[in-house]
């Protein structure tokens, strides 16, 4: 069985652009294979995570992309669960390496959230609510998010104020980021005093609307090692589909994500203890809380003190640095790229690349991490969630 | 390494209806499962094939589709390659399978087309296209198509009244198929004094729109036969993907098409010569010219004679009986199914289920046929096509 890896990565600079996202893709491809032979020579297949086909009017990534990669007659299709496209992308190009339908396969993320401006992405992003009993009461994501929020406030001894905290360190690891959206350090007044956008949570709670793309390029180690690439094993994978609608669900218990995140540790052969960095998915400052807690990095109840230093975390907490990158919130949140971003960090983080950043090293990051693992969810919570462990894997390649 | 087959198919009435998608999709997993154990005893991932959000404001029909098949905590995804989605689906459940990914998998597919009129499905497919150079022009699919028929009927001895007659056979197909759209036959004058849609295309060489949905249950052989079910072995899949827009492509040479149904025939171990029925993907009816031609039943040119009976064929054509369920033009096309109904129509040809329809067996076809292939494609023409080759395996279930 070919063990799979991260052989290249790539991104396009995330945030408001001119670009249309056949460019962002472009961009995305031209860093990956810099110094490689072109894609037509390695891949043989391709995966495009894409949300919406309303910010551009297409439909038919896989085509698209595949052609803008220069491929030809590759099979090629774009897969879809919301913000959760760019794992499910990602989940196909591990399984395909490691089953020896294919050698090498290009997992792509692409979205032009700005295309339509704010309006189009709040309704684009209902669509992944249940029609009947969701969107004919008019829900948005935020509005969504924020019964969450109220409930684990609720629940816990949380308060928005360590809500706060949590934007204001994803921040700080996004200033050191040169991907990141946002570059600016804020404090907790910042978020305080945002503007209202859904009680309890405000505009600095939320993750921004954003343009960009992303690719990861998955081959055997023997083609990572052939290429002479840093090479990050795909270690293991899982994935998880709850009900759709919240009412349905438990929400501060996000079932769906444990079970997709214990999946791959068992694949992977590790426990939560395991994880050095974690990227998962903040698409509200509520989410990282409750996603550290379905990780298994903190006891039920405490994850809104994943912005804490390990030493100042409660007992039972793990050390893991969370959100590296800066996540969804300050990073940015190019839906149908998310996933595929957040394997671009581990594979930095993990080859040792993101230790050329300037600045010091992320909140909470050991200085040299050999384990991450990756939390995609798509629709409110864990409607769809994927997971990923990568694992360093130093004596692949250079 | 497993042996998948097709254990059970179902599929909804296709046409106009009131019911929504995840109804029309109930019905389908009903049929399916009717005499089984319920879902959740068996599958262990699910895929959806859905072109677009548009006709119901419904993105996620990976997690939605499960949640309708009482499915909780499986991997669950949306794949979407225009109208090829279907067969995208299909071909996940039948890799998942044989890699031992899963032991079932539920390949399903959806499509509300006339939630929004036709004006909506119109710029929905219009989606499909590059939106640089071609939607920019304003092209429909019939406009698209009928650039390829124009230039067919330039290249070949073809006339608009052989294109006809393949509407003709295909409505006379459909007439004996109980889940069809259309139950009247037509004849060549129908066809040829139906409205102009865009010459020399006319409304009765177009598939219509069509609601309606599929599901395909796919499990190792191991499991059809301790279901005791009539099973077909899904002996290859094949996929390639061309460039997106007609411009950059050859017209009359469908070379995607080829190469997928040279990838599904070596899996198989067959050749064009060995398949007794196929589905091709006539979304009108020049395609099934094309397509016999790119399947190799038709030597280059000859591919508008696929409504004829075998003996009256020129040389070098096979026997092969084309578009037995009455096809996209006369079953019905609703985007997102339209693949699995090819499978479902193959599965119960091969099981000797369709044996049982009212009526003489469908023009040219074998009264026992043993081999299939299936043509699904999205966008125009090519730009991508799945195939699949399916035998019977009458030793497999009852």
């Amino acid at each position: 069985m070919p063990r799979p890896v991260i052989a290249a990565v790539g991104a396009s600079r995330l945030g408001r652009t001119a670009l249309p996202g056949r460019d962002l893709f472009s961009v995305a491809v031209d860093e990956a294979f810099e110094g490689l032979p072109a894609p037509a020579e390695l891949v043989g297949a391709l995966y495009a995570g894409n949300q919406s086909e309303r910010y551009e009017n297409q439909i038919m990534h896989g085509t698209l992309l595949a052609e803008w990669a220069g491929l030809r007659y590759v099979p090629a299709e774009r897969v879809e669960g919301c913000a959760a496209a760019g794992a499910l992308a990602l989940r196909h190009a591990v399984t395909d390496v490691r089953n020896g339908e294919h050698d090498a396969v290009l997992a792509c993320g692409v979205e032009k959230m700005t295309a339509g401006g704010t309006d189009v992405a709040t309704a684009s992003l209902a669509a992944a609510f249940d029609r009947a009993i969701e969107q004919r009461s008019g829900v948005t994501a935020p509005s969504q998010y924020a019964l969450l929020a109220r409930r684990y406030l609720h629940e816990t001894e949380a308060t928005e104020r360590d809500l706060a905290r949590i934007a204001v360190k994803n921040h700080r690891n996004a200033a050191r980021n040169p991907r990141a959206q946002f570059g600016e350090t804020i404090d907790v007044d910042t978020v305080l005093e945002s503007q209202p956008v859904a009680p309890p949570l405000k505009l600095f709670d939320c993750a921004p609307v954003t343009d960009g793309a992303a690719v990861v390029l998955v081959t055997s180690a023997e083609t990572a090692a052939e290429l002479g690439v840093p090479a990050v094993d795909l270690a293991g994978t899982g994935a998880a589909a709850n009900n759709i609608a919240v009412a349905e669900r438990d929400m501060t218990h996000i079932e769906g994500a444990r079970i997709a995140a214990e999946r791959a540790y068992a694949e992977a052969g590790v426990t939560a203890a395991d994880i050095d960095i974690a990227e998962v998915h903040d698409a509200f400052t509520v989410s990282e809380a409750l996603l550290s807690e379905a990780a298994g990095f903190a006891p039920v109840g405490t994850g809104y003190q994943s912005h804490r230093p390990p030493a100042e975390r409660d007992d039972g907490w793990t050390d893991v640095a969370l959100s590296t990158s800066g996540g969804l919130k300050a990073r940015g949140h190019p839906v149908g790229a998310t996933g595929l971003l957040q394997a671009v960090e581990a594979y930095e983080q993990l080859t040792g690349v993101a230790g050329e950043r300037p600045g010091d090293p992320p909140e909470g990051a050991p200085s040299s991490p050999e384990t991450a693992l990756l939390l995609n969810e798509g629709g409110v919570a864990d409607a769809v969630t994927v997971a990923h462990v990568l694992t360093a894997a130093p004596e692949v390649g250079r």
